[in-house]
C-alpha cells in the first residue's frame, strides 16, 4: 500500500489551507499521490468550500482521498482570520509542521511537504531555528550545515550555497569546506531523489565575469577552484566557476542538472525569474524527503480565493515521485 | 532627409562583421533605418557572401542600402583570420569605434551602435579605459559615473549602479550621490529616448530580502532608502528597495520600466536569462544616442556562420527609435 504525503498547513492565516485545498481538487490533472493535509480542519473550510474529511488516522487517506480531502487536524488554531496572523495561529503552524514531520520519520507517512510559515510569527512565540529547512534538519538528527535547500523548477534547478545572510558576509563565510559539504550532499540528493546517476553541477563565479583570471576579484582562484578540483578528484561532475549571468538562458541551463551559487540572489533570481509560481523548496540531505512551495504565506491575499495552487501542486508531485523512487532503490537494495 | 546610423564592426576576427550583414539581410523584416559599417570590408566579404558596397561619403547610404550592405573601411585590419584576434584587429576595431562616434557627433550620421571588441586585445595595444563605453562618453565630453549602462529586451530594462567591480567591495561602492546621479540620468534618458513621460525607477535591494528591515545588513536603510527618498522629493518615481528575487517575474516586471540594481550580476542574470539573444546595451546619459549588442565577440564561433544576429538587430532598431524620437522633440521644441 503507498503510504500517503503529510502536508503542514502553515500559518493557518497564510494561503496554506488554500493552496492544499485547491492542489486537492486538481489531484486527478496533475496525478497527485494521496496526501493528509495536517493543522486544523477550520483553517480550510473557512477559505474553501469543497470536500473536507476530518480524519484521525493515516490509514484513512487512501479510502477517503478520492472522495474529500484528509485533515487531521491536531491543534485548535483558535479564531482564524485570513490575512490576520496571530499567536494561536503561529503555535497551529509550528505544531502541525512538528506532527507532520513526525508522521513522516516514523514511517507513517511517506514524504513531508510544508505549507507556508511567518518566520516572524514564529519567531515571536519562540521558535530558535532560522526556518523550517533548519528545524526538520534537526528533528531528522542532521546537522544544518548537511542539510541542503535546493530550489527546483521545470527547467532549472539551483543550490544557495549561504543563505540569509548580509552579502557583504559572504566571501568571508565561502570556504573550499563548506563548498564541498554542500556540493556532495547535492550530488547525493539528486541521485537518490531524481534518480540522476552522475548529476552535472555547475558553480557560478563570485565575482562579475567570474573575476576574469582574478582581475575582478579572488574568490574564484581562492576558493571555488580548489572547491572544484577536489570535487572532481573525488568523481562528481563539478564544472565552472562560471560567470554567473550567462549560466541561466536556456542553451546554457541544458549543460548542467544543478547550478550552484554562492549567494541568496545569485540563485533565486533566476529561479523566481523563470519559475515564480511553481518553484519548489526540496531540502537534500536528510533521511526523509521533504519539499516546501517556494513562496511565503502571501497573507496580504488571503482568504480571497486568489492564490495560485502551482507550487504546492509542484512540491506534492516532486516529493511523491522522489518518495517513491527511493522506496524503490530500496526495495531493489 | 533621414541620416545613416554608423556601425563600428568591432573586432574583425569576431562575430561583429557577420551579425551586421545578416542584420542588413534582415533590413525589411525588422525595418531597420539605414546604416553604414564602419572598419575593413574585407572582415565582411571573409564571412559574408552578401552584397556589399564600399563607400567614401555618408551621403551614399541612402541609395545603396537598399541594394547592398553600404560600408565605410577606414582601416585596413591586417590579415584577418576569424577567430584569431591580433593586435592589426583590435586597431581597427578601434578606430572605428573612433571614427563611428565622430560621424555622429558631427552630425554626419544619427546614432552610434558599436560592435563587440576584445577587451584584453584593446588593452594590449594600449587602450586605458576601462570599455567602449566609457571611451565613447569620454569623447563626448561626459564624465564617466555620468554614463549610465542600461541593458534592454523586450520585456526588462535594467541598471546595475556598479559593474565591473568585486563583488566585496559593492558596500562601500555603494552611496547615495552615486545612486542619485545614476537615477536621474536614468530617468532623463527613458524619457529622451524611449518617451516615457514619468519613468517608473524600482530599485532592487543589496541584501537577500531586502535586508529585512536590518536584520540581513544595513545597505538598505543606510543607502538606498534616503537615496530614493531624495529621488522622490526631486518628483522622480522612485520606489524600494525591493527583494530582488522576486522583482523579474513577469507579473513583478509591469510594475516599473526600468530596474535599477545595486552590482552586475544582480543585474545581468536577469536580463541574460530572459533575453540572452536579444538583449541590448545602451549608453543614457550622452548627448548621442549609442547602442550596442549586449553580446562579446565570439571569437569561438567567429566564420562558421553560426552567429545568431538578434541582439545586433535589437541594437540597431532600438538606437534608429531613440534617434527618431530625439530628432522629432528637438524639432519639436
Amino acid at each position: 500500500m503507498t503510504l500517503p504525503l503529510a502536508v503542514s498547513m502553515g500559518d493557518p492565516a497564510g494561503i496554506g489551507p488554500e493552496i492544499i485545498a485547491k492542489a486537492w481538487a486538481a489531484r486527478h490533472a496533475h496525478r497527485l499521490p494521496p496526501f493528509v493535509a495536517v493543522g486544523d480542519v477550520r483553517a480550510i473550510t473557512r477559505v474553501w468550500a469543497g470536500p473536507v474529511r476530518p480524519i484521525t488516522d493515516l490509514a484513512e487517506v487512501s479510502t477517503v482521498f478520492d472522495q474529500a480531502l484528509p485533515v487531521l487536524t491536531i491543534e485548535d488554531a483558535g479564531d482564524i482570520v485570513p490575512g490576520v496572523p496571530d499567536a494561536e495561529g503561529a503555535r497551529c503552524a509550528l505544531h502541525s509542521l512538528e506532527m507532520a514531520a513526525g508522521l513522516v520519520k516514523s514511517g507513517a507517512a511517506q514524504a513531508l511537504v510544508t505549507g507556508p510559515v511567518s518566520k516572524a510569527q514564529l519567531y515571536a512565540i519562540g521558535f530558535t531555528h532560522p526556518g523550517q529547512t533548519e528545524f526538520v534538519a534537526e528533528r531528522c538528527g542532521i546537522a544544518r550545515e548537511n542539510a541542503v535547500m535546493m530550489l527546483a523548477g521545470p527547467s532549472l534547478r539551483v543550490v544557495p550555497i549561504t543563505t540569509h545572510v548580509p552579502l557583504a558576509e559572504v566571501s568571508a563565510l565561502l570556504d573550499i569546506e563548506l563548498i564541498v559539504a554542500k556540493a556532495r550532499a547535492t550530488a547525493r540528493g539528486l541521485t537518490r531523489n531524481f534518480g540522476i546517476e552522475a548529476p552535472r553541477l555547475a558553480f557560478a563565479g563570485f565575482n562579475p565575469h567570474a573575476g576574469e583570471g582574478g582581475a575582478i576579484g579572488r574568490e574564484e582562484i581562492d576558493i571555488l577552484e580548489p572547491a572544484i578540483a577536489m570535487l572532481r578528484d573525488e568523481g562528481i561532475d563539478a564544472t565552472g566557476p562560471f560567470a554567473a549571468d550567462t549560466m541561466f538562458h536556456p542553451r546554457a541551463r541544458a549543460g548542467y542538472d544543478v547550478a550552484l551559487c554562492c549567494y541568496h540572489d545569485q540563485a533565486l533570481i533566476p529561479i523566481k525569474t523563470l519559475h515564480f509560481d511553481e518553484g519548489v523548496n526540496m531540502t537534500l540531505g536528510l533521511p526523509i524527503v521533504r519539499t516546501s512551495p517556494d513562496h511565503g504565506t502571501a497573507f496580504g491575499i488571503a482568504g480571497r480565493d486568489q492564490a495560485e495552487p502551482g507550487a504546492m501542486i509542484a512540491a506534492i508531485a516532486m516529493a511523491g515521485e522522489a518518495a517513491e523512487r527511493r522506496s524503490r532503490d530500496a526495495q531493489a537494495g
